[in-house]
């Protein structure tokens, strides 16, 4: 049967491709999850995208996709540095979850190198820029 | 007159009864949430329920509360440990406030032993599970 | 078959009635102890008092009580921020211990809001002036 | 041409002139809001108001400004001292922000002296209570 | 009767207008102190400037303006981070006295982000260059 | 009337003349506590000396003394460093409490340097060797 | 033509398949280090292994990979939290560096959160067991 | 002449054998104080055993034990965190002092990593269960 | 022969008797000066006193105090908490120097909690009002 | 069948007996290794030697150790207080590891009383001179 | 032409020579200058020597410098623990500076070790006793 | 007779001239080798080098130093910050040892400004490129 994984985009994440884009590069954000969903197609998964801003929505995602997905993949932007609600809702789930960042956030400000959601992740992958989601979406067909 | 309390529910705590079960037992909350508007009859209190994953409702919800209700019970769940918004409409009320926790939270990670709302509660019960609960009705009683 | 608790009450709390009355309440703690046994009976528990301004008889009864009763609620007043001798009583002790404080001690200084015996009680109540004591006994029902 | 700002008001700050009013005043936030439109009239600036206490509206809103607005007058309530969500999305646009605070945050609590926004802010105006917005657009009209 | 303000300036910032000149611009400092006295006579406000590099000859002169002035606008400079000596200054005085600072302290270093002075401040205008001399002669007159 | 004052010697006090000569002289502590009485009777006051090893009869004694004495002179030794338990006795009664100290705390190791007591001691007097007790007496007497 | 990636094993790698299995699986490093190869050989990359013990040596051989090949990857074990060394290594040559880890070292003790070679590598990719390796091969394909 | 030392036990080290056995072993501390003194006799030492819960009679007892004994063998059990009031006591005799512990502290919650009685006792033995001891009494023989 | 002291009244001590009177009394510093030199008169001692707001003036004179006095009793102010160039000077001097201060500055804000001159005292007398002065000339007299 | 133990000397333990002799004495560590084989022999134990500078040269014997040995006494040296590797092999093999210490850590710098390699040892002996090892080797005899 | 540099000495270095001779020498600081003279003109270039026990003429001297010389060689004495004004002074002019020690201030007071002018700097030279300054002059004549 | 001293070169060093040339110049580190050995000469000196990226292979080299060298110049690296083991080498011989460094290491990220060697060489000399070393050779010419 075929495998479904709901990719979760934070806040400001909408903006990729028009804000910093020396730091996010110009790639609209719409064009990379397209690229996701295609690139996903080649595991023989289904992969959905879900943006929002507010960390509560992101929250209630998280809590619903236990039942309608075999993993996540989540790039929390500015909630990965205190969201511990986001924590304790992937905490509460069974199916996987991966952390991905476009940036180095270690090699940012010193508040982005701590993740509060990394200890409750499966695994992490951050610097790659769009291919950070490419490679969780191969990383978690380990998995699922 | 008859009193009237709230009892707001924070983050994940819909899904009480089927996450970590070993920490938070296996009784649902709606079971709990009934339970509560049960044992606050006998204090002759009406007790409504508010849950939600969003910090700013949750501070909405507050701020209605100071109207309409004697008294507030909150478990804010994750947003106890960094939730200054919470706190500030907690502090912005007349009413008291009881904070309560299922878990014994100084007994679990190191982020959870501080509780940001708490200096502005009335008062704090941790660790009886949905015993919590009963009684904070019971402990409100006292103050409304 | 009688359930019976130990209520252990810390260094200073022979002062409550007296000192600071402010933060206490003017009600004397002989008052307050004869209420704690008095709504224990209505649970038929037997409770007993003990007091002392020495962490180490504090220590020795806490050790005592594992034999003799069925759990323990305890204010443990200013050891309540460092006394590891008092956490390891409890920790080597298998009936439940509750721990209690009139005042709400995250609202007062910092230190105060490190209890270093919470992690190994079994819940906490604090802030309801003696009614934390009466709350607490009406806890340890469940447990016990 | 007629310039626009958008003056963003953050959580319980809608509580304003009820909450508080030894520390915040006894004027009504509509009152207020008022106030801050006619006065920027004087600087031939059209300011519009939004207020909301969920932190991730407030991302989304001004995420919006950066096309529509030619500034941002920002009081983020708690969100203040936290939401690195709200820092990035005032980094992530292009147009000036000001930040402001009824009350001298820094003479509060110790938490209260950290603005995790104020880095990314073009300046910050504290202390003057309903003042400090009408600094705000004084100020906010050399910049824009 | 006329108002009278006395302007402080603290060390380095009598080079402003030499120094760092893409943080400070590269207007004079007498330049500037001019347009200070002259937007305060606006507001029918003397205004003195005072300039030293000496942390103690500004604590003496903030005590001498109590009997002569009717507020203060001070630039600590760098004094701003470790003068406890102006701290008690201010402190000790009645009349009302704003903080000043050209460029955004909280985007620099970290030690830059401390104010031992605001907690005893009226109120702070940060980061508007030598508009925050403006902004706080208006904001001043509120409180004189 | 005739005043009466308690001085209370701490833990190790007892050793004083005996112990680490180089830093507490070589006067043993009862000739020390005889010159106390003896220059107290020059004030007309009645000076009564007490020792403990133990924490808890130290706050115990200070306890008593609220209704028997008019001041105390309190060394507190290691305890004042950490007991939270004496601070609160002293805390609790309402005569005032001199805190001596032989040596320079000050210049020994890193935790001499705090103490716990002294927030809510009327004065301190570090340093003097036996004089700090006769200082103390002296001061006290102004209090009392 | 052909790139060439070195892949540097750090302290105890040698021991994987042996040592703390639950955590590192049972798979030998032998398999492991073939594994890799292979995958390399199907984006037309060679891959070369080097592993130590000696923190010196990873410096040397980083130093040296600078003229002979196009990336590296690198599980530094535990100097990845200390090494400065290696992080200077990195540092110092052009070109790009993946960190790989195979267990979820944000999972496990707090020191282990650190990664002082993190800010100088290109990206990390982390808690994916062997696939860890396999990832950073493919991430590495997009660099070079 | 025969030599004496004084094995001072602390607080819950008397119940031993019974408390936490899984750490400490299910030897009572009958048997093993027997085995102790057992064990001296071979190095013609005499071993005589103190027990007390309470903090100031660990300190008597040292400094009791400068006159009547060679040297001190003392597992401060949870004082060994916090009592500086012992750590001047045995600062304060010129006998040598070794600090033992059953369970290996520093592979156990953080607080107990560090012990304030260690800089001034000639060394310390740790984790060697009851053996602690009986190298403690080997060890001391070196110094006696 | 006279012995002389030199009193040392550091930033806004010029201002007592005017400033927060509830904190330091009513009585003008000149009054409180002339008392102080009186009463070292009844020691036989003379006693100078100087004034200044700078702290390299207060280095100046503790210099030159070391030739033509026998002892110093300082009142720092706020340079007590972070001037190491006057407790250099105090250093570099041989004659002894005693630490003033009117209020309890322990209970006070924690910055005022360390006094960096402390520990090349010989003593500190702290919170008896002007009192202060008069116990450390007696306290002096036994040092020099 | 004979027992066998590694002895690991680590960094400038090779000096012992020249460097700083009053703290290590002056007992060649030739001599003392000779004695360790001597002692280890009365409880028919074969004792190895293996010193380096080198902690990558360490590890590597440590890891060698797990099949050849069935137990090793470390003096990791310096590396005791920041060699993660050590650490992470010890950790990594079966047999039990006995830290010891020739100096007392504790009563030295701050940084050296910390161990990293405490908490995966069996024990850890401190502060005997050469009998730390001796004494090591009766207690390793316990475990193997 | 012939270069000129100011030397600038600190607060208390005027003592050189007669205080602390152990650590300082007991050559007079006039010798010392003189001897910089001297060696400066080696090189062909004037040394002035300044120096003041007063931060703030210490700013007003670095900055004159600009105009005036071609390079500072500074010894802050106790400022160049805390002197942030004097910081921003060697920031805001352009002349290379030149940090120079006596002793090695690393091996003195934890608070020693940091350098608050330091980062701006162009080098320093410490622990030298007066040949720092004349290796500093050597250094400045590099960058001059 | 002739004097010599060791130059140490530490991790990395050996890439100068190549890397980071806008912080560590161009020439290579052979050719600035050899100005050294030559700048020695001057002194009649005669310089030997020794370069290593391994921390043991530096405390060996040092250890050897003590008998065949009579002063040692080091730039030790990135072990600099971190390499308690090359500090108990320099700490354990006797010739006299000299920490230099090309760049200002106070200007760069905050872990570089700690030393661990500092407190036990007999002086520092950082910022002046090559020139750090010719200046050291100067400087220990005068220790030897």
């Amino acid at each position: 049967m075929k495998k479904k994984i709901l990719v979760i985009q934070g806040p400001n994440i909408n903006l990729i491709g028009e804000r910093e884009t020396s730091v996010y590069g110009s790639e609209s954000i719409d064009v990379i999850n397209k690229e996701i969903i295609d690139y996903a197609e080649k595991f023989n998964i289904k992969a959905d995208i879900f943006q929002s801003n507010i960390e509560g929505e992101l929250v209630t995602e998280i809590q619903k996709a236990r039942k309608e997905y075999d993993g996540i993949i989540i790039n929390a932007g500015a909630y990965t540095h205190y969201s511990i609600a986001i924590r304790d809702a992937i905490a509460a789930i069974k199916i996987p979850c991966i952390e991905v960042h476009f940036s180095n956030i270690n090699a940012r400000e010193e508040f982005r190198k701590i993740s509060v959601i990394a200890p409750v992740c499966a695994g992490s992958i951050i610097g790659f820029g769009k291919f950070s989601y490419l490679l969780a979406v191969k990383g978690i067909a380990e998995f699922i």
